[in-house]
């Protein structure tokens, strides 16, 4: 299916499709996937890979040892390999153009992941080198966060098409968040900016991961929503809710939406106070960057104007007046099965948009 | 004093000496300078302008008279041009680069300062467009907020000389603030990003000018810190302390470090109290921005580590660990007296560099 045309003895192929490898490296899944310039995935798997136990204490930092690390990264380079040579079965004129990987708390500036207890690695592993070891044939191989991921994913592909200033939030088992400034990623000094699950919503407040109390992520997260939803329930010993038959583990942010559809009053609740803080805390970050748009990603989002109205409610209420109506509030336009490895492959077409 | 070289038909002239207007324009003054790249001031005047009544409600926006807002511009200009006349009597060779205006609440983006109740101007003044009408023959007019001037000021000339990512935090009447990300300011999507005074330090906590609560400007700006020391002084109900014999308008930044040089408990209370909260809000900005410094300007900053100790150890403590130990907590290097027009002048040498 290749067409040559030849004029003044060069050769021009019109039908070379471009493609980047997008890895999704998780703590408990990790997913490589071959994404086009549209964000069409044409091959995706979820391969097992070999992960270190994590330890008791989370601030101990054990090197891993140099064999787990090897398995690790010949298991990629496999994997990608396999994909690449998968594609290429059916589009034999791929041109593979790099690879982007999102992880948690990745380090775009050094290529490096694990500086946290987030991960199953437990000490800092140089990916990109690693990797570009075992692949020299790819130029581009960066790495960084999966909220920064998930946030070019949205300017190259989703809803942000076009826009130079906004910022991406995802509710997960964590909050994360992509800044964009200008059009691009803020990565700050060192590479780490944007950890927005680790402000200060409820000084003195509930226990976050980290160890510190009353940080968004422990409110606003898929998880957050989880804590009040029992809160609630402890509070007002409600046993009529039917969220009061599902264990603590068992809860999805999907259950408290049908029992919110149900006009369930702990549900309704849960939504109010949620907005409530997440409300305030944009505010902020409108005070702080002043977006052209906030987006939101994650299986809370599915709730629509039940998370959305006392959200945009709250941070209205809380902007200098001349903020106000301004920022759009908007969910995430990018498909949420494949959106962390079209946000990793992202990466690579915004590291070619800027060396054009 | 005139060098002229010939050179292949060009005149080359060693001895220009290269400046910038800087205008400083607030709620109470207006300051006028002539500053060279250094930030040396050659000139400086404070002159009267007329300044319209501020209206008893913030949020009316009633155009000041035509014949008023061409007073004022006529005002400036002629100022303007007497600086520059005066700089020239003893500098034949000056070449003025541009105009650079700080205000507070100014829009970078279409040159109008006048969008909210803190400034004299109680409707939008297209300061940029009206200048430059008057005084043609000054390519570069710009204006920005006061805080954002004062960040380019310590990039230009101050402290952060060869930082690309920092913050500015003012504190005086308001807390201002300047962010820089990747060398440039962040003016967000419609040019007003950089409101950290108004993000919420404690929910539902003191009023603030703006109308909402809360806000870290009602805290830790100097009128913040004079709020608790009254606070204190009515809790413990303290008699003994120097502050108590000082009325609530006398009281400046300088008496409670006094106080405090001699342990006085209230005013020892007060610097802790500022710093906890300070260093939080900070903790939060660090989590945004990931910034190689955070500059603190302004009156509270002379009381040394008497408030950056208690800020450092609270902003320390609130931040995820990976951060911890990281990021400066800096006095400004700009001298307070000069500051407002050194920073203003900054816009145009920043434009100036942009360009090259």
């Amino acid at each position: 299916m290749r067409d040559f045309f030849f004029n003044n003895g060069e050769q021009i192929d019109f039908q070379m499709k471009q493609v980047v490898v997008g890895l999704d490296i998780g703590g408990t899944n990790t997913a490589i996937g071959i994404v086009d310039r549209e964000g069409n995935v044409l091959y995706e798997k979820k391969p097992q890979l070999p992960t270190p136990q994590k330890k008791e204490n989370p601030d101990s930092r054990v090197d891993i040892s140099d064999d787990l690390c090897d398995k690790f990264i010949a298991l990629i380079t496999s994997e990608i390999r396999l994909a690449v040579a998968t594609v290429r079965q059916t589009i034999p004129d791929l041109e593979v153009m790099g690879i982007g990987i999102g992880a948690p708390y990745a380090n775009y500036y050094d290529g490096t992941i694990g500086l946290t207890a987030n991960l199953p690695f437990v000490t800092v592993v140089h990916l990109t080198d690693l990797i570009k070891t075992q692949l020299p044939e790819y130029n581009i191989v960066k790495v960084t966060n999966d909220a920064n991921a998930a946030a070019l994913g949205e300017m190259i592909y989703g809803g942000a098409i076009g826009m130079r200033n906004f910022v991406m939030i995802t509710l997960g088992t964590g909050l994360g968040s992509g800044i964009i400034v200008n059009g691009d990623l803020v990565y700050g000094h060192d590479g780490l900016a944007g950890e927005l699950g680790h402000v200060t919503a409820v000084p003195d407040g509930r226990q976050c991961g980290c160890g510190s109390k009353g940080h968004l992520e422990a409110y606003c997260s898929a998880t957050g929503i989880r804590r009040t939803v029992f809160e609630l329930l402890t509070k007002q010993n409600n046993s009529e809710s039917p969220l009061a038959k599902v264990s603590f583990n068992d809860l999805t942010s999907r259950m408290v939406y049908d029992a919110a559809v149900q006009n369930d009053p702990i549900a309704l609740e849960v939504f109010a106070y949620t907005g409530e803080i997440l409300g305030r805390s944009l505010a902020d970050t409108v005070h702080y960057l002043s977006p052209e748009a906030i987006f939101l990603f994650g299986g809370p989002v599915a709730a629509g104007e039940l998370l959305f109205k006392p959200t945009r409610e709250s941070m209205e209420r809380y902007l200098l007046p001349f903020y106000r109506n301004r920022v759009k509030l908007l969910p995430s336009k990018l498909k949420a099965g494949s959106a962390a490895i079209v946000g990793a492959s992202a990466l690579v077409w915004k590291e070619i948009d800027k060396s054009r």
